[in-house]
């Protein structure tokens, strides 16, 4: 496992956790139990905001990823940390306002925003990322209607793909989102938004992929990006004042991934912010306002999820199965992507592991696995596993299939634990069942 | 599309629903929104129940396996139908309590249950399907507490598989759930729930698939079964009073599914209800009470989801995408499955399919796809688009991903329309947020 300062087995071989042992946790919350260590998202963002400070005299701005982790108290985090937000839906700017988070650090995404959304995000200000021509007319319309002016960014695709450990390079981006800059179609959408009265064109905004650990492929599409902002600024007599890459940086799963140290994305950060600063002198352009958009690195090595073993299934000659008290509904990526975990006995996490199993869910669905094959010393009833690296795409992904309950979040820091999400009831599944008045 | 008295095309072209116009649906209730059609719930229950009447003396009971799709109001109308119910959580089991449903019409599956949701099943007196030697210990334990006496099955692999169209036989199935008949582990199995003083074995249970079209592998499973109770019979001295076969039966989607009446479903369970009675005769047993399981074939085609349709993107030599206002937090199962799904302008549903599209959902994920290559007329921002045969397996897997939100659900009879999942509001989003009092 990746252990560090805030994760690590201690001397009774058992995991901690932001100074918490893993079995208190889970005797004093129940599981299952995600857990996020609040330090570790501190590290992060801190990391991320001074590589801009330093290699970039502060021009720019982190903003968080919510839809990796979103509730209040984590907006609350990033928010003291100097960092600003990345929202996709009306429900994660509801959830960022009700946080307090401020506007001017607030950038609107996806690919098919809603009249609603777009006119929640007019009314508090935010950035908008524009994804197509019919959301331009929208956005006009409706700030027309409100007597507003909206910063704009338009999605571009600069013709490079990255997944973990390759990329490719692309003419045209098979992809719901953005526009190629090859072939010219991002060129069209950008004389189309500066024709709107009611939106300021701010700039361009690119995502390339997830979980990518080839920092080249952030170099050239930025490369690719500062071309095409070169381009415009000579077709369109328009200078982007900003420049925003997205995300993907990756992150550890299990050892086939590589282990990264905060300093370590932070310098890796810092090498794209050369490359765009070079870049921009060799294009004569002055260097944009650099927006970075990190989600599942800020939070997903913070998160540890806490299960019990319960029933233990020995088929012979063929697998053994423990199946915890968690599943599909509570983290889907194996269900989704056939993602791979680390999980560990949190309570004999220095015991040789000895036995391949794999960890089924508890619910009615022969693919509800958690973890495929792990390696682990042999699991009995009533063992808490820990599952590592699930503060991301975890409990933002949750569901109540099979109607069982989302686990609650607790948040450590400094052995202190709270909730930051509490646990949902029976009642909460029924909330709004209705029933009509034939049926009754 | 599977065109039938309750989900029809009308003179005007529009799609009706259980006697409503999908088009006064969207506009009355707004999109994304579930449509369930409750004749056809109706029927399918009435159809199956008949089925155990006509062919095997009322010998048996239906249980709607309430996974498929979950609310207050469907157990009403499968209650009504005569049916039981099949739930596999302690959240299902609340639901249908609360629906009023009767314990003995309630039997309890999962591979691994809580001790929470055991002593709940023990409270209200439901039959439970155990799945795990831990299982049948802590039942026993609670029923001895409670002095309660427990009905209960075993789950058991009879080594059939069974997948839509075909199906594969095994000795020893590789499985999270149940003890292979080949090999003995379920003779075990059943030798050891027989000790126990405070459950009272009633039979076995297995489920050999999903999506099932070749009733062959039914008959044959039950045959197994048949035989393994005949052994338990001749070796524990045990004759089952009850089978349980499970669920499985297929529905249309697309043209590459067959199109099955009302009465091709009642006509499939016959031929297996017929198997049942000649093979229990054969090997010289009673014919057992005998449970069945259907799930997707009874609210799967009942129902539809209506979507409205907002960016359209076409991108030259690569793909056409229409975006729409739901995506894989409202159905995941083109992103878990790569399911298939009949789509059509609801509005325009006899206009001639001239385009291939991929309709993409809303979040912020190049997999967030609801139908990956549909024949649809030319689709405009502002159309509503129907999803058919969406009624299993959507609501009830929906989620908050992306912090979306999950869609309404309503029931549609003889024109009418009400609500039996209200709309979830941004309020609900943050219900169970918490903020720890250094973070405020």
């Amino acid at each position: 496992m990746n252990e560090r300062s805030t994760l690590k087995i201690d001397e009774k071989g058992h995991l901690r956790i932001g100074g918490a042992d893993a079995l208190d946790l889970a005797a004093r919350f129940g599981t299952p139990l995600y857990v996020m260590d609040e330090q570790y998202i501190r590290d992060m963002c801190a990391a991320y905001r001074t590589a801009i400070e330093e290699e970039y005299g502060g021009n720019g701005l982190v903003l968080y990823a919510s839809k990796a982790f979103c509730c209040t108290a984590v907006y609350k985090i990033v928010q003291s940390e100097g960092v600003g937000a990345d929202v996709v839906s009306g429900g994660e700017l509801y959830t960022a306002r009700r946080a307090g988070f401020p506007a001017e650090k607030i950038y609107l995404h996806g690919n098919n925003k809603l009249r609603r959304e777009l006119e929640e995000a007019a009314d508090y200000g935010v950035t908008v990322v524009a994804d197509a021509y019919s959301e331009l007319d929208m956005l006009d319309e409706i700030c027309a209607e409100k007597g507003k002016i909206l910063n704009v960014l338009l999605r571009v695709n600069p013709g490079v793909e990255a997944h973990t450990h390759h990329y490719i390079q692309t003419a045209k981006t098979d992809s719901k989102f953005g526009f190629s800059v090859e072939g010219g179609a991002a060129m069209d959408f950008a004389r189309y938004a500066l024709q709107k009265k009611h939106i300021a064109l701010q700039g361009f905004h690119s995502h390339i992929g997830s979980q990518i650990f080839e920092l080249h492929s952030f170099r050239l599409a930025a490369d690719k990006l500062l071309s095409f902002m070169a381009d415009v600024k000579n077709t369109l007599g328009f200078e982007a004042a900003q420049l925003n890459l997205g995300g993907g940086f990756g992150i550890w799963y299990t050892d086939e991934d590589a282990v990264q140290s905060v300093s370590d994305y932070a310098a890796g950060l810092k090498s794209i912010l050369r490359e765009v600063k070079e870049q921009a002198a060799a294009k004569g352009l002055r260097a944009p306002f650099l927006l970075v958009e990190p989600g599942r690195s800020v939070v997903g090595e913070a998160g540890v999820t806490l299960y019990t073993v319960g029933a233990v299934k020995d088929i012979p000659g063929v697998k053994k199965y423990a199946a915890v008290d968690g599943g599909m509904f509570a983290n889907p990526r194996y269900a989704l992507y056939q993602a791979k975990y680390t999980a560990v006995l949190a309570g004999r996490a220095r015991e040789k592991a000895t036995e391949r199993v794999s960890i089924a869910g508890k619910c009615c669905e022969s693919g509800d696995i958690v973890c495929a094959d792990v390696q682990l010393p042999p699991a009995r009833r009533g063992d808490i596993l820990a599952v590592l690296s699930t503060g991301a795409y975890n409990y933002s992904m949750a569901s109540n299939y099979n109607r069982n309950l989302v686990p609650p979040v607790v948040l450590v820091k400094d052995g202190q634990a709270d909730y930051i999400v509490k646990p949902q009831s029976y009642e909460d599944l029924v909330r709004n069942d209705a029933v009509p008045a034939r049926l009754r």
